[in-house]
């Protein structure tokens, strides 16, 4: 027996049960130069809810009955490709289906020697690079000056904030929960940590940048945003990676921002993690350095079972999770 | 006699009469270094706006019961400075003083026999400054994009499109009236003109733009850029230089645009002309030998006597200028 996890119905508001089915089929038989991989883990990502659209972005939507997909750690259970043999951990994008086939050439062998194999769903993996390549080619960080990070206890934000320790920066934290926050200020090190649910954002943030704002490393948008517009320093620079606030708002107004970036001069680059592909062998190779020398940590939020990826997903726009939310499916036959 | 023109009270909506006082006042005597200049022709621009405001911005606010200022064409009528001589025709950032004195060395002479002497406060003065760095080095146009100018007749507009064409790119100009877009097809040569006060502009924008948006050089901001966001290409520039239509309404509210950012990789770059002052030289290079080739042209909205300054300065917001607006006050010595 074999389970999926379908997109059944497109989400204009926050995505529910209603909007996707989990669906009873057949474990596939893999193909020449395939695999049938066994899913351990699966990353559910805020990016996701744009594929639920049917609107044109750089990603194909997810399509109607069809499952979801993702990037998952599997395990090999079955090898018809010269290049992976049973037993073999991966990472790839595939679909959410417990057993699922995927060409061989498609997907990357993991390691486990080096490292827990989740980390490459986070800090060595698409959140990770993520972060490194809008803060460094983007944000461009330089001793001494403000970084402002929002989202910043999720996968992304609690590397940025670190990367923006390692450059020298003033760190100032966004996040929704004092158990956040005191995670941003006792285990990163950010200078300073503000709770967006329980306190004033535009007078702490005032107080907590009394020389203004140069970098802005936006994962929110919204309200927070609207916040650090007016903070702006000549020539800052916004790197735009999400805008979570607004996914489940259809036609999300606000006061518009326009004239901050004419006073400042400011910039601000939207970005997808694929507008850096052909350098991702740079930001793995300063990501696990600075992992191994201490300088990076991260969490993860693991929640159990294949049935509950749609909750672990529902819950990112909740900010259940302190670092990177994966559902974890099974355990590898080795462990 | 001399007069003045002073701001009297801070404009919270659109500046009127009751903001701005015409004022006699003493004829000044220039003093050591100095020049007593006569104001020819004065250029009133959007960006005073703001500066009639008190928020922090990159200029500093005009002062309360005192002149307003601006940039102006001149003629010496006295000179305690061995630099200028009277009868020298100058430009420079001055009071609207009907006579006022400067030091010599804050002033530019002008040499009249390069050309009409106000193209100094037009196509070869700050707008045609801040049209070519804008988008020469923001919006960093190529061969077959598409360039979608807003405020397309006004007197950065006009140039931007020129230029856009000069590089080879599919233009498309926003403007206010029948008159402007005949002017953009029939004189400047755009590809395509849209009056936004007539037309439905989404739809005839993206009919316009049949391959997507590259380069979006915004004078205005408001409903007009909203309709742009969404046609924007993979990684499209946005030279943000102004945001017309915001600039009388507090708090102006409108969809947030974070996610068009994100989709399309795309860049916004808030910029003033100061920006480039180390790069004067070759944008004045550029323009001239545009100029001089044909390859460039440019219209004037005069407008006669000191005392009309301020309706010509309000006028800016009604968009009742082709071109650049300027006010005559008086015509040189020699004319």
């Amino acid at each position: 027996m074999n389970h999926e996890i379908q997109l059944v119905e497109r989400p204009t508001a926050a995505p529910s049960h209603e909007h996707i089915k989990i669906v009873e089929t057949e474990k596939p038989e893999p193909a020449q130069g395939e695999v049938l991989v066994k899913l351990l883990y699966v990353s559910v990502d805020p990016y996701m809810r744009g594929r639920m659209s049917n609107a044109k972005s750089y990603i194909a939507p997810f399509q109607l009955n069809e499952p979801m997909e993702g990037g998952v750690v599997g395990e090999v259970v079955q090898s018809k490709a010269d290049s992976l043999s049973e037993g073999d951990i991966i990472t790839g994008m595939l679909p959410w289906q417990e057993f699922t086939t995927a060409k061989a050439d498609t997907l990357r062998k993991i390691d486990p020697e080096l490292g827990p194999i989740t980390t490459s769903l986070g800090i060595l993996g698409m959140p990770g690079l993520t972060a490194y390549f809008g803060l460094m080619d983007i944000g461009q960080p330089k001793e001494g000056e403000t970084l402002v990070v929002s989202g910043a206890a999720g996968a992304v934000g609690s590397t940025v904030v670190q990367i923006g320790k390692i450059a020298g920066c003033h760190v100032v934290g966004i996040a929704g929960s004092d158990e956040k926050t005191a995670y941003l200020k006792n285990e990163l090190g950010v200078d300073e940590a503000i709770n967006y649910k329980t306190e004033d954002v535009p007078s702490r943030l005032e107080a907590a940048c009394p020389n203004g704002v140069d970098v802005y490393f936006d994962n929110v948008g919204g309200e927070i945003s609207d916040a650090v517009y007016p903070l702006l320093n000549k020539f800052a620079r916004i790197a735009q990676c999400g805008a979570i606030s607004s996914y489940n708002v259809p036609n999300a107004q606000g006061p518009r921002m326009q004239s901050y970036l004419i006073k400042s001069s400011a910039l601000i680059k939207g970005f997808t993690v694929g507008d850096y592909q052909e350098r991702f062998n740079e930001g793995f190779n300063h990501l696990s350095k600075w992992l191994k020398e201490g300088r990076l940590t991260y969490e993860e939020t693991i929640t159990e079972g294949f049935e509950n990826i749609p909750d672990a997903f529902f819950g990112l726009f909740e900010g259940t999770n302190l670092g990177k939310q994966l559902v974890k499916v099974s355990a590898p036959s080795n462990s």
